[in-house]
């Protein structure tokens, strides 16, 4: 049992703190001879960093990633290649600006774990939150990467795309997911994003923060991942989401929305259209009796808005003394934002645990593994 | 790695079809000398079993649960105690007519796992579903009951109560605790439990059925219960209910609204009150940073409609062609109420594995196991 | 993490006291499509009972197992298969009579689990030893005649035979496997066997009992299972040998020898023999690095005698007095003997279980599951 | 399931390769607010780092250790102290000098994992060993040492003492624990230790090399520690040094002794001595039924000749052609010396661990954790 490490067969160990020397992970389980790009997780880490528009946290994270093991040059190709062996990946932080951290040293900031760390370990690190931070999302990003590099070996042209469909009461149906990587929201719908501007501003102006809601969609995938009890794909979904800073709901396919519709709205029906089993819809995101149907896999996460805000909110300090807490300085308005990398680091890692599970625990018996 | 497995140090390993002769669970990790009252097991299967009202399935299932290891007379109480030693729990199944299963043999039911289980495995047992029926339930409820005396005897007078809050869109806002049972919807709210009545004659008759949305919270556990990273409290449960047949979506406090509020709206402030720190609001449903509060733990499920209705349904055979399925026969209208005992039962699970990794890992060092 | 488990993909978990109402087991992970022969299961159960010759106790044990969960008719060959979900057999306890234990229930038999399990747990099952029984063996036998037919589906012709190679300090160096189940010691040794039977009478006219080594060779495995760090084979096998009741030694190949000799005696030269690396020699037992070589596995492992002997020991009550304990009644002269079957059970267990996590972690990129 | 990790409440998961830029460790589940002295970890590593005598490995290793992560100031003592959050260590590798691999990147060297490797995983680090290197063990020695402080914060003064008690046929049955520091062979007996010098100076020039028994004695652990079942102490021992590179057999107690004694030359007699239970004599080597007992707990592991010796050995190159091995340069002789450190490290290791499981699984019913 490990409390900071994701998934079985392959299984990502997160390590580190927002203000010390470094963070990282290690990749156990990665198979061996999958063609290695540390360009693609740099890109990765490069997508989730801050300050990358006005409308995101402007704290300077340099986020360089390094390789330390699990890695090796092929003869046959010149490149790099995963060897078996576990992936070490390094971020060393950059801004640890020696500053004042007696404000909040000494008062638990609301809607953050200070207090309930501290409750449980008896000590925390409060520069920043320790293990708390978001910062440590950066870990899982990197392993996403790799995550995805092992799906693209094992079932070609797959593609897990996430995006902020929400950002508080605006929302879009809009799924066009090539606008996502063309707008500061990562958001599948161009001119939703444009509105997103003034309301973001609007909301820093009035000294507030703003929740979302992140999808993500996992399309090309085979029938057959997942097991129908207790690994289902979508129960590790949903832990996977909710394992994310500040996620307070989740969702798979028609999600919430499914607990108040009749059956006839809600049935997949089947039909053979060329000779292949084709759903007629997909009201189930993908995901039947925990086994994937090989449509695209469709995933929501709730995440809420910041507490961190310029509106003074009330709460205590360690002393037991009634305060109160305004939070200046670089905060992400909408955290959800910096989440869609997240979010689909998370859907990658997921799936290459779940592929591989089938492999071992199938065998090769049944249908995918074959 | 387990997939019929859930939890770590309490352990809770289901086995059983719901055409074989038995089902199951082994249970291991129970602490010993746990006072052990095998009518608490079967009340709760009680509550679950088919046929208790006119409103779920008519099935014959006597549920009668057996012990058959793990337990031992206390010569101190000459009651029986737990020795510490994996319990095994078995209930035979009853009613297993010899019938006609042509019908379901050949064809794949919309929205239910026989195509997915099919490809997944390349065989499956086709009596009713096999491991992904929901008569693997009724396992989860027998060890939620010794989930529950662990946690009465770690933690004195806790208490975890589920109910049904939505069918289709009817919903309510009520949580009269002590109305559930006695209603045939475990609804808090005796006035809505009337209208449901009407609702779910109507459903029937218009050969439908209907998705529900059970709340559960869970009062009187301490703070300090779960970890900051991937051992969050909150990732666990959405896990646990995610796993219980045809949930789509699960919520922690306010849930997927929280994606749609400001942080002005979201903050739970807090005050000295008597001494002791006291949030003024519980918008985190008692999960702060993946580690409880202290306050009550909310959490809600969406479980969808079941596709075996008297409405035909597109479907397709096992040799490739085009059908139409309508399901006969003793079908819950709304799985949903009989899912609300199963609610109750994980997260019983899910709070007795956290107690027991927290006095494993922090090892009384920190707050909650001093 | 569980502490009645053993393996991780092909995963047994045992339950079940000696004197309860019964004992079993249920796999998990057990690929589908494997051909099932209860027969089998059945026969290797019938070799590790008790009473089949005057060496061993003469309890009554009948051991008929029932097959619960797990299997299912195959339609394309009319056999019985297993489905991919939990196979649970059980086991119902026949002999128990009620009888006076008093005697044990008040001392702490030396030799025996008696203390050290009070100590630990607080309560015991004095009746029999419970958990600590050797009676649990029964369920891993019944098990491994499960990863028996796995390792058969994936591999072939294999072969895992286990003799008994030393009672007392009479030991053989003869490897007659076909020899073993013509005589009552499982020995590779028909004319040795014989000099056993004075041997053991004598012993347990002398009112004590004898100590020996069991071997087994697991032969026809590719190279490739197992890894090189904290999943090597024979770190496996070690695992799986030690917790044997009884064990207290474990070699691979050379064992403890292999600390005594010259880098220039211990070396397995290479050779390419007809195309094929072949090893001139197999002092490392088949696993090399952690890694299987494709040469026979042979490990061994020393049971200790049994203290449940005539011979009085001193020993002390549970109220703090000193006494002398005189075991009386059924018990085995050699409890060596009958832990033959259960380490060829382990050798198969531990060698499914790893053809699995080849299966799932190397992702047949490498060489044996392609 | 991780391959490389070891494990499971105090879970230590290694990463690195000899030829890498690092290698190192995350300890997860460490508890919170154990005193942390670095020093002690780099003592420990120097004591296992190569070229601290004439007699092992003259190479150049540094091994100086980095703390990444996990530890923090405490504001009570002005001192660092565990935090609960991972525990990251790193060395970095310093001695990476430019060679020419040809010859051993195209040749299975006799006696290493080169071709199993090479045949599990399809390519192998040819550059020392990769993770079949014993570099690997630096990270356990670092583990290790926080394990120790771990074990004094749960029980004060123990001790965890391991010795070379053989090399080759010459042994020593002296016990005199402050002599171990004292002499380069790690041996408990300092005449022994004299003749070693000689002995290993023959052996060298001989071109050879030779086997060794190294013993670990923890005493001072309270009884009750371990299970009756798959998570026996003894089990998990013989897995942790099974584990180390070059091991082949691994004793408890008599080990392999025991299968060769009588009842009653083996029974370990117990009296009431100042009104606590005690042992007579310690056969059983401090385990019995898998639980401690409290009396000291020693085991034995005997670790092979390594083949990397002047005398030509006969092997194949990769392209099949048969070919004869010599290996020139820095290796130990007798490979068991500097196994010692990683040894006392992996038996904390295992204490550390079940020491949590107990707080877990028992969680302070029983003896121990009360």
């Amino acid at each position: 049992m490990s409390h900071n490490s994701f998934g079985h067969l392959f299984r990502v160990t997160t390590w580190g703190e927002s203000h010390g020397p470094a963070l990282g992970c290690v990749i156990d389980g990665c198979p061996p001879l999958i063609p290695f790009d540390l360009a693609r997780v740099q890109d990765a880490l490069d997508r989730r960093k801050p300050g990358q528009s006005r409308f995101v946290t402007q704290r300077r994270e340099d986020d360089r990633v390094k390789v330390l093991s699990g890695v090796f040059e092929d003869d046959r190709t010149d490149g790099l290649v995963t060897t078996g062996t576990p992936i070490s990946l390094m971020i060393e932080n950059t801004d640890q600006r020696s500053k004042d951290y007696s404000a909040i040293r000494d008062t638990y900031r609301p809607g953050h774990a200070d207090l309930t760390y501290q409750q449980k370990y008896g000590i925390r690190d409060y520069r920043g939150g320790g293990r708390s931070s978001a910062r440590e999302t950066a870990a899982r990003v990197a392993a996403g990467a790799v995550a995805q590099m092992v799906l693209e070996r094992l079932f070609g042209q797959v593609q897990i795309r996430a995006g902020l469909v929400s950002i508080g009461r605006s929302t879009t149906e809009k799924r066009d997911w090539a606008a996502v990587s063309a707008n500061p929201f990562f958001c599948p719908d161009a001119e939703k994003a444009k509105d997103w501007e003034a309301l973001i501003d609007e909301t820093r102006k009035a000294g507030d923060s703003l929740g979302g809601i992140v999808e993500v969609e996992a399309a090309g995938f085979p029938p057959g991942l997942g097991a129908p009890v207790y690994g289902k794909l979508d129960q590790d979904i949903a832990s996977a989401l909710m394992s994310i800073n500040a996620a307070k709901g989740v969702e798979i396919g028609d999600g919430m929305e499914a607990g108040r519709l009749k059956g006839t709205e809600n049935a997949d029906e089947m039909r053979m259209v060329d000779g292949q089993v084709t759903y007629q819809s997909n009201h189930v995101g993908g995901v039947l009796g925990g086994i994937s149907t090989g449509a695209p896999i469709v995933a929501r996460v709730a995440i809420k808005p910041t507490s961190s805000i310029l509106t003074p909110t009330r709460s205590v300090t360690k002393d037991g003394a009634d305060t109160e807490v305004v939070t200046k300085g670089r905060h992400d308005p909408c955290v959800a934002i910096r989440a869609v990398p997240v979010v689909e680091a998370m859907m990658a890692i997921v799936l290459a645990d779940h592929a591989l599970r089938h492999r071992g625990q199938v065998g090769g018996f049944g249908g995918v593994g074959k």
